[in-house]
């Protein structure tokens, strides 16, 4: 069985000096590794009454759609803004300097859905929050979050607590 | 069986005038239709000896890695430009005005290695082909293209053929 943390490359000083980057497409491209992390974000939600998978653009997408067919569920997409062509509703959120939004279709869940949301990486929890937010404005249920990587030296999983948090990989410090 | 161009949105005039976006985010939510259009991406493939599968992105993302999944494969992924972390190539490809680009990391492929190209939509085949020569230039073998949406009334099956072109569901006309 492959070993998820051996597959993950690490890309120093990207995309800026100091920042140890965790690149996921070796782990993609390896079939044994992506067939098993699909399985490893699935795994926790089998029988869980999971109706929707939510991922957000753009490397969410990659798990998102492949998770939701383990589960026989659907997907649903949160992008950018002004990439969605139908009525949307958008969340902002902050980043380091300004702000950034995310948006989904004000149509893509009905109320009382069950909703997992699903990303490639958790650090500061500030665009999953805002996915959650966009779930349950439209009357979704955010049932809990995987993840492939966990930064666990950042505070994503306190945010998100006590909803189960599910990650693959865990760096418990930066270097 | 679901119908797949029934859970396709129309959405006219979007993102400019004059032109019928089809919309895919009504497929992705029906859990049904999007296990359907998974298998349907998938099966022309089985038993080719894909080693690799292609996405591009952002709405390429959505597929190939479930597509590689199904078929026991690793996933490449095409991004714009200046996305990547590692060292990679780039093709350009033209637009309606000015040129857009489309990266891969340089050891993403290994030469002779079998890469199926999978795609949302074939409209004109600007991307698909630019990705098509980063694989080439990388010494994979382009094997074919499996799209979810093909506008059959523009010239991008003329482009790839004599390569085999899947697309589950054609518009022969723009209306």
């Amino acid at each position: 069985m492959v070993e998820l943390s051996n597959v993950i490359r690490n890309i120093p000083d990207w995309p800026k000096p100091g920042i140890q980057f965790k690149d996921i497409t070796t782990l993609l491209s390896n079939a044994e590794a992506l067939g098993a992390c699909i399985q490893g974000l699935t795994a926790p939600w089998k029988d869980k009454g999971v109706d929707l998978v939510l991922g957000t653009e753009a490397r969410g997408f990659l798990f998102a759609p492949a998770v939701a067919v383990a589960l026989g569920a659907g997907c649903v997409l949160a992008r950018k803004p002004g990439k969605l062509p139908g009525s949307s509703i958008r969340e902002e959120y902050a980043l380091e300097y300004g702000t950034d939004g995310l948006e989904v279709h004000d149509d893509c869940i009905r109320p009382g859905q069950n909703v997992l949301l699903v990303d490639d990486l958790l650090a500061t929890g500030g665009t999953i929050l805002a996915a959650s937010n966009l779930v349950r404005r439209l009357g979704g249920n955010v049932v809990g979050y995987s993840f492939v990587i966990e930064l666990g030296f950042l505070p994503g999983r306190s945010r998100l607590e006590p909803l189960p948090v599910h990650s693959l990989v865990t760096y418990s410090s930066e270097n």
